[in-house]
């Protein structure tokens, strides 16, 4: 005998859509932190996120259908924090404090809803904007990239029958689960998930965090995703990111205010949290200029985030900045998440081990490496390197500069400027993969 | 929301039993043709099959528990042929030939039961016999052998979280599914599942063979598996074994019919079956042997499943009778199925391509290959050599001889005495993995 539920099965037939976007919590921990910030100092500010594809080849307006694009951005503008999930906020710890989130700001989370969005089609590609209170359009960023690449991956496999499907999903476990079986010959590991936003599919993402919840055992601290977090019961991951400095950039009205801006960001984050959500992210403007000018708290600091040089040099360089500050770098963290695999992780973890703690965050060769696994070859399932950025803050142009050239954003008349003030000293070019 | 079908997951909380064997016809194709001439030619001979494991270094009885077994081989005494499956048998056409099953015989076996077995415990294995009719018997053999194979699997795997299962099957379809991806770059390779009675379980070898049928088009040709060539739409293939000689040798009354016994029984097969099906298997008594004495007529065969010789130098002592016999080898076909693997595959097709027609019988290495896929390292899953075969025929005492002396069976006594008979010239010893 077999047994269909056909309940579901007609379900299955008729629904209208399968939604990528399922929760506001299915997002990266670090825009919940910001966001409680961005709320309190910046509660008028308006900025626009933009998305951004790097990979330039991949032409995402031939590859997915803009109707099907507008239904999951409507989806995800319908959703609303449920009540279980403000409560998970409200009650759990984070990085081992309680009450990180405040009654008022969770009141207000508890009205949330995604803004509008403005999309059309340029080229080839999608032309696809944020506008409105940065309060708002900030939490865009991760929905937008994770809709976008789950429609490709979506794309990618349409007209596949299950077999192939089958084929290619047990080769990806299989590969993940070999990756697992190098990473925990690493005994003093410590490693997170940060790959929601270039995941393969949010299934996907979820067996992977499971993969790596059962096989790195302790090694695996947690995950940046917070519906995950919740679900399975992790830590969730996650401090700040460049749109912060970012904005305080854009809004400084003159150079000298502009060169202080990635320090003044980093007083407004000390005045929110504390402890090990002290980690600063360098290389906004550069790392080599940032450490130049940075004041000497910055060495009380937990430690940082070096995400755009190469995790060797870049993390050699932060140490010996420590060191010339009379800090112990044994007592200090740095976190490598940019473009993060076995072997870089294996290489880095080998360099550093003993001199200073060190944590990975994992993203897309975690969440989204399907490379020699497709039956029928790659094209589609390859991750491209997309990004949703601030362009904009109260109308004026916001710039990254990033250790790494091909990583910039803005406009080049300002990219100039910023150069100007903030020199482009250790900037070196590799490519972005992902 | 999740779903659930309420009915199936309190239907699988209680069952007593999953079995192994749901059907008559998850049995190999050549146990039917076979059964159709025994029950002309030998309706009273009375005829013991033993289970005879050959790895004694795993001790079935310790890991498999002995209530379970019998609740498996009692089950697969509780079936019957369906109706749909003898319409099945009665309307497909077989090698090209419509009605190779005559009326009487299909109405025989809607009648037809496992018979009775005789089940004990000893020093760490179990003593498995069916005493009876030939004609019942014989069916028995490919049930034992699935019941004993995928219990030990089920107590291998007994225990494992879901996870570690989910990364065996992962792997272990990644596995075959690149065994697939190096045999399709044989342009002429002819193949089928001959995988049944070692296969891991009944759903694995399903997949296995749904993933030949995808992977390698029309190199596969189908599966020995009756069950699995209905329900997929298969050929199903196979012609005869070697308990017909075995059977007709233990009941021959002196040494010189006894050493007829080989030659008797191909003319049996020739009176009931034609075409394709005119395959001899030279190697119950030896090969060199039965080359050495066969008549002319051989020669007129389709050709030859030598199934215990090294493949190569097997094909082409075979390749040298047709020669020396006026035949055009490429004119004739060669099947090759003891042990067979991707490499042995590619070396044997590369070595006769366009010298002779070749079809290789892929058994265990298809159907039951974890080798490096157990998460958890590999005790319990690795095959094992497990047989069924003629002991006694008429209480006199069945003998194989074999090319290689490590797949003789039979008592000492008596197997001296075949050797004195038929010789032990080219009889050759290496080991038996599978």
């Amino acid at each position: 005998m077999t047994f269909t539920d056909i309940a579901s099965r007609t379900y299955n037939h008729n629904f209208r859509l399968d939604p990528i976007v399922r929760s506001l919590l299915d997002t990266d921990f670090y825009k919940l932190l910001m966001l409680q910030m961005i709320r309190r100092l910046h509660p008028e500010t308006q900025v626009t996120f933009s998305l951004i594809n790097r990979s330039k080849s991949v032409r995402l307006a031939e590859v997915i259908d803009e109707a099907e694009l507008r239904a999951q951005l409507d989806h995800a503008r319908s959703l609303r924090f449920a009540k279980k999930e403000l409560i998970w906020l409200a009650g759990n710890s984070f990085y081992g404090k309680t009450q990180m989130f405040a009654p008022d700001f969770l009141a207000w989370l508890a009205e949330f809803q995604l803004p509008e969005y403005e999309l059309e089609r340029r080229d080839g590609q999608f032309v696809l904007h944020f506008h409105g209170p940065w309060t708002h359009t900030t939490m865009w960023e991760i929905p937008a990239l994770t809709i976008v690449n789950e429609l490709r991956s979506r794309a990618a496999m349409r007209g596949r029958d299950r077999f192939a499907l089958d084929v290619l999903y047990a080769r990806a476990k299989a590969k993940l689960w070999d990756k697992v079986e190098r990473l925990r010959t690493l005994p003093d590991l410590v490693l997170s998930d940060f790959g929601t936003r270039r995941r393969h599919g949010f299934l996907w993402q979820r067996w992977c965090v499971e993969a790596l919840k059962e096989g790195l055992g302790h090694r695996f601290i947690g995950t940046s995703n917070v519906l995950l977090a919740m679900d399975a019961d992790l830590e969730a991951i996650g401090t700040n990111a460049h749109e912060l400095p970012m904005v305080e950039a854009a809004l400084s009205p003159d150079d000298a205010s502009l060169a202080d801006a990635p320090y003044r960001v980093l007083e407004q984050w000390r005045a929110h949290y504390g402890g090990n959500l002290l980690i600063a992210l360098p290389d906004a403007f550069g790392t080599t200029s940032f450490l130049a000018r940075a004041p000497d708290w910055v060495g009380d600091w937990t430690g940082f985030r070096p995400d755009s040089a190469p995790p060797i040099p870049g993390g050699e360089q932060i140490i010996r900045w420590w060191q010339a500050h009379g800090r112990d770098p044994r007592e200090k963290l740095l976190i490598f998440s940019d473009g993060m695999d076995v072997e870089s992780i294996e290489a880095t973890y080998r360099h550093f081990n003993g001199r200073v703690r060190m944590s990975f965050g994992w993203g897309t060769n975690l969440t989204n490496d399907f490379r020699g696994c497709d039956p029928e070859g790659e094209a589609g399932l390859e991750p491209i390197s997309l990004v949703c950025k601030v362009v904009a803050a109260n109308g004026r142009p916001a710039v990254k500069l990033s250790d790494n050239p091909a990583k910039a954003t803005g406009e080049p008349a300002e990219i100039e400027r910023y150069l100007r003030v903030f020199g482009s000293e250790g900037r070196t070019e590799h490519a972005v993969q992902v």
